[in-house]
């Protein structure tokens, strides 16, 4: 792909000031090793000393900016340099990887399943019974559709999803490659002579629109009822959901999160990568959560921030964990007084 | 599907009380959300209160069993609760989603791959050379069954199970989407100039019978000989089974956990999620451990319950930790203690 | 397979003592049980107890080994044993699980994809447009290869192994069963209104040669530029690598690590299991880091040993481990010290 910077100042409808005729091939962060032939922004001040060194050869900036030093780069004024820079990434994107469509060969589509219009089926993929997909929809190789599973418009699964039997999927989704969606909730009777029996999983998956699942990630089904993922909720890579649990909306969760059974958490949570939820227990809404954290009982208090495993307040357990650093010293300390006291004793025997 | 009340009191060999021509289209738990149509139970009489707040339209209650308010819902009064509910859950569940039989198309299966009665091999899927497998074996689309493998009777493998060469896989098995069996082990041998030589990795992988691995969990072939899961083992979601291990009979363990090389877990224990295992540990029989634990040595004594990371004794660890969180206030005590130490040490000069 | 000890011998250049026609058809570790008709070896001398035990028919040794006691097994001698056994598990290797070739059917290949001689490509696999792959590559089946993606010689990807668009994976390297190559960075925008808007990644990702990467494992894209596994990294399985991470030379981390993105980790680092990186860090060459710590800020020492959640020095861990364990005694020698102190002042009043 190839754009003069006349031609994107046209798109963000911006003032250019250098030469207009630079050809652009990529997009690349201020931040970072640009290579030549990139274009940046420069929208938080911050990063403004980065404007001098960056081998970008345009910059998208907000109308107004004066830089202080020389530029080799040609600068592209804009109204809002972030919301600017944002729509040719959208517009890049889009050029770099277009939406598929058409259904190719071979696949193997159930006599009642039905799609809708702009349909992208990708080779040696699998449409059960009864399957219902939505319009603009794509669906890339090797993926799996169980019997009666429905999928709303404009969504996206890459390569090797399996979405098994009765499972309910929303419009705006993506799901990435090797994702798994209603598995058998990990359910066993223990019995008296120590095996356990297979508890039937019947209940399924509902995911709700405008939810990103990252790869690998495994939703598992409810044992009766649905397990759900509200609207806007973003998962990223090889997390595990147990069954029926329940994510609130707008709710983010980095890789290799765990939650057991029966969980509920709450909206706009923000939740920390390899964090794990013990099974029946209650999230409340704006709960943020650092990291390898444990969460071992319901919160309640909404918008705290948790840390440790298992986890309390965030400021207190690195008041405590400061401490335990330094718990040799404490130890030393303490034995220091125990002699003491003990000679002050003798000496006031 | 449809059952009537009437119907379900047969099955159950009940006795009905209210209502017998009610349609019921579902199954929930007395706890939870159910719908209109919705059949229940009643085993523990500590949930007897969710009986009379319960949308249920039927539920199975023990003979005897007398309510002590106006309830809505038929009742189905059977010998045992659970037993008869579990039973009807059974029968709905195989209604729900009945097993699949016959060679979709495309399917790729060498000459020398051979099978029992009752076989469904899914689309898309492939058996390798010498491949064996049972009567009654279910293998979903895309499953990539390697030269060699065994598989036997009853045993169902979902959508995109890989099972690499030579591996050992029993009956009555079941294998979530996305499982690998038989990756190479993770064995490198350093060399001098800073680099890792691979150790080829010539064992296997046997899975004894009754065994239920999760969703996109992979278990490691061995360097030499065979890693193993014994019968009756459950595996939940996303664990990783390192090369030469062994997990012995009816072992439960939750989502994510990791066990290193050569670790041999006893029968009868129970793993919290994301718990990890050092590598050449023993653990002994019964063990139980909570989640987010590390084991980094042999445990010796069986039936032990522990936590932490490392970890040990579950109720030492909680009293260790309850300090831990005190941290702080101890701190601030000690310090005291120190001052008095010293202005008492002048008074006392 | 078979060999006799006599074929074996001549393999090695070693000679003989004991019975040259015992025939051997499996490799076996010495300290483990060797079935009849295997053969191990003796390197290291602190494993010489395992020689008068093992039912291993023929031992490989170095030459000039005397056993103390009387052996049942016949003995080869070489120069050096390791190198020898090693040699020879390399040939067993190639026997027991010999390189494919050639394209099954059906495959999906565009017509720009082009391969280099010696091409397995198992069925249901699919090369996306432009494709390039070079000599002796094996696909196993139900791979999905993305647009443009690039692909050296001598590497191979086992069954599942779905690769996104544009990257590119170098020579020599091993892709186990389910990896997922390229997928999504995890970047969202939050918006006023408390949703998040996706955030297009357009970069890459690019394996360098001779590099392992463990089944179920995720590397995402870049979101700008390339996120880069450098040469002779190796990575167990289900790992999760976030997006603009950069991994250097040599470097082998254990299962289920988990890495944030824009972290870049140095050459011949060592990282145990379940450990997890915040993102925007640097870790310096030569790092070695015990499984399930918590890695937040930057490491700039090289060589250091690290532990804990959040990690610092290993053996400081470890003794403040130790006293965390024993903190209920702490707290009652404390406690005492008051006691007394409050005592004493008294006495002293």
């Amino acid at each position: 792909m190839k754009f003069t910077v006349k031609q994107i100042a046209q798109i963000l409808e911006g003032e250019i000031q250098g030469d207009e005729s630079i050809e652009i091939y990529n997009l690349a962060k201020i931040d970072e090793d640009a290579k030549p032939g990139s274009i940046s922004f420069l929208s938080n001040p911050k990063y403004e000393s980065f404007l001098y060194l960056t081998n970008a050869e345009a910059i998208v900036v907000n109308q107004g900016f004066k830089p202080k030093k020389k530029i080799r780069a040609t600068l592209i004024l804009v109204k809002d340099a972030y919301t600017a820079f944002s729509k040719l990434l959208d517009e890049y994107a889009k050029r770099l990887h277009p939406p598929k469509t058409g259904i190719e060969a071979p696949v193997f589509t159930s006599k009642s399943a039905v799609w809708g219009d702009n349909f992208y089926l990708g080779a040696f993929s699998y449409l059960g019974e009864n399957v219902q997909i939505g319009k603009n929809v794509q669906i890339y190789p090797q993926c799996h559709i169980g019997d009666n599973v429905v999928i709303g418009d404009n969504t996206t699964l890459y390569a090797g999803v399996k979405v098994y039997h009765n499972c309910v999927i929303g419009s705006h989704c993506t799901l990435h490659a090797g994702v798994v969606i209603g598995s058998d909730g990990f359910g066993f009777a223990p019995q008296p002579d120590g095996t356990y029996k297979n508890i039937p999983q019947i209940g399924n998956v509902i995911i709700e629109d405008h939810v990103n699942i990252g790869a690998n990630t495994v939703i598992d089904r409810a044992t009766f009822g649905s397990a759900i993922l509200k609207q806007g909720a973003k998962l990223d890579n090889l997390i595990q959901i147990g069954h029926n649990v329940e994510i609130g909306e707008n709710t983010v969760m980095s890789a290799q999160v765990g939650v057991s059974g029966s969980t509920k958490i709450g909206k706009n949570c923000q939740i920390g990568g390899q964090t794990g939820f013990a099974g029946h227990i209650k999230i409340a809404d704006g709960v943020r959560i650092a990291g390898q954290s444990g969460i071992i009982s319901s919160i309640k208090q909404e918008g705290l921030t948790l840390f440790g495993s298992p986890a309390f307040h965030h400021n207190e357990f690195m008041k405590s964990f400061v401490l335990f650093k330094k718990f040799p010293e404490i130890a030393k300390r303490l034995e220091q007084l125990e002699k003491a006291s003990f000679s002050s004793k003798k000496g006031t025997d």
